[in-house]
């Protein structure tokens, strides 16, 4: 029977709460429990504990991939092929066997902001309960083990190669993807020396011009950089889905006295924010310590999001740096802080770096220049 | 007042229904729909749809970008920081503002495969009532007018020449990382020239030798080619948000006569899949006719999953060519058609092209080489 610490802690909460059995359906959320990573767009996988067993439901194409993969005591596989749809062609053919091993009805834990309303009339229509699961496993996923932390520290000095690749590489006349690709390719140098046969990878937001970077969340396109261009540069790299974020705003060219101005401000932010963490201080204290900078020249109300937001398998994940959160930061949690100011007519200004936090502070796995100073690239 | 075509189309089913309100969430939905495409993880964005006013609510750091690019009637903007929270801090505020304009209750349309139930009991705590209306909106999709076919055939162009870029410079020591990314080079040439200030962007899936290549989704990973390898290298590019997907395995090196056998009836079933393509098919006589010349050599139980899925802005969407989808196709819809087939010891062999459906059969998108012959280089 498989019971690594994770599905026991997950068992002593369905105990308490009289669970009998748990869907999970979120991708990282299953992968956390059991090991499977899979590309899921329109063909469910879901996996299923239950006190005494841990069960995951794939779709046909995921047949060899579940069987090297998911640490788990066994694996139903559906189809949607002819010849084998008697087998069953949906996963409720198998999950319906399994809610079929209890008496006529079973209180069963879902993720309640992941399962659609749909799905959740489906089980409350055979007759079950439902409880929520999600909220604790997002909350076992805040603090991160010493294998967790170590994939993110790989996967954070792999991040400051692809940002030097890019920002010590560009040229006017690139695009922005084209600006991001030859970052990627120096990443690869890396990558080839150091992590042969390693599931790495990343994606990449690059935004470039007053215009475009006073929009915090832009997909990059093929905007060309221009002379004394305002460029924020995103990254996230990731190694077995662990993934450190990695921003820099830099100048290709010369800034302006007031855009320097900013940009100095918003390294001083960050640096407030970090300066704050350790264990014991809220998550709010962080988000107001980074504030209090653009407080000081009356210019916060340009800064318009949370300075941070816990990092781990989802580009996003709980907890967030933000004003109104009162949690208490622990050891082993791992944020970004990214305070960010955005004016119009001057630009977007924002660095964003990992950290773990300590009993005494942090430790920072993204490491690339923070300066202003010394983010000014001739072009 | 915004009355786009789409919107006079979601109007009348909403009328007819007596739906007094949507509330689109899905991001493909809302883009479609609303024209506004953001960067969404963990701040929602939600268009509101009544039957005089098209409205947006949107996070504060999304406010310039949706002043930009939103085409709405009103965008009303929640915060996350301490100066701005008098506004408030919740998409919530401004969506029990909307809800309040009707009678104490009201009927609200909702995306039920895509809301969570935690979202729908909410809804329905505050006495109002639920209606689906995803199916519409997903189903609206199906058929492309003139402007997105334009998107997607310059996409699909743009995919052959990553694919031709990977391919034709593929040597053995590369990683599977790497192989990409000089492909991602080539398109970028191309781009500079052609696609200046344009929305474009892509993904990449590349999967080698035999252990890799029987398993159909998997995440690329830096595993470096070897001599004689099979290759499933899948591109899928977009414009204006619009996906073409182009796949081709290929060898680098020799084949073994079984895996030259194998892969020649994959390209053999992937033609049949096109062949059969026309205005007044069924999705499943599509499905079937691409099965049928595996079933003919007896390996059809490798052949694991459907024959194609739908196109557009999702990784995959409605509809599916599947053995059991009575569906009569029309004019304007989109497929991919990629029979594959995973044999283990042998390996995996899929083609994916891109195709519009016509009254007469089909118009290829995505054009690059399929014959086996032609798909062996050298190392």
């Amino acid at each position: 029977m498989v019971e690594t610490k994770r599905v026991k802690e997950l068992r002593n909460y369905m105990s308490n709460e009289g669970i009998d059995v748990s869907l999970i359906f979120e991708p990282d959320n299953q992968y956390y429990i059991s090991g499977f990573k899979a590309i899921t767009y329109s063909r469910p996988i879901v996996t299923v504990v239950t006190m005494d067993r841990l069960e995951l439901i794939a779709p046909g194409l995921e047949s060899e991939h579940t069987s090297k993969e998911a640490k788990v005591d066994e694996v139903y596989i559906y189809h949607e092929i002819p010849e084998m749809a008697h087998e069953g062609i949906s996963h409720t053919h198998y999950l319906e066997k399994i809610l079929g091993r209890f008496e006529t009805s079973c209180t069963i834990g879902v993720e309640k902001t992941i399962i659609s309303a749909s799905y959740q009339e489906y089980l409350v229509g055979m007759g079950h309960k439902v409880k929520d699961v999600g909220n604790k496993v997002f909350t076992m996923r805040y603090i991160k083990d010493e294998e967790e932390l170590e994939f993110l520290r790989i996967a954070g000095m792999l991040s400051d190669v692809g940002v030097a690749g890019s920002l010590e590489n560009a040229l006017v006349g690139m695009n922005e993807l084209e600006f991001e690709n030859v970052g990627d390719a120096k990443m690869q140098s890396y990558i080839k020396e150091h992590l042969n046969n390693s599931n790495v990878g990343y994606e990449n937001w690059t935004n470039s011009g007053i215009d475009r970077t006073v929009m915090p969340h832009l997909y990059s396109n093929s905007r060309k950089l221009e002379k004394n261009d305002v460029i924020t540069h995103s990254r996230q790299v990731w190694l077995n889905g662990y993934r450190a974020e990695n921003e820099r705003t830099f100048f290709l060219g010369k800034p302006t006295d007031r855009q320097m101005d900013i940009f100095k401000m918003s390294v001083d932010s960050q640096q407030a924010g970090i300066d704050k963490i350790r264990a014991g201080v809220t998550a709010k204290e962080v988000d107001l310590a980074s504030r209090a900078v653009f407080e000081k020249y009356d210019i916060a109300i340009y800064a318009n999001h949370r300075t941070g937001h816990g990092l781990g398998l989802s580009e996003h994940e709980e907890p967030y740096l933000r004003f109104d959160n009162e949690l208490i930061l622990e050891p082993g949690m791992v944020f970004t802080v990214e305070p960010g100011i955005y004016i119009p007519g001057i630009g977007g200004f924002r660095h964003s770096d990992t950290l773990i936090v300590t009993e005494t502070g942090c430790e920072l796995i993204t490491k690339y220049e923070r300066a202003a100073e010394k983010l000014i690239f001739d072009c």
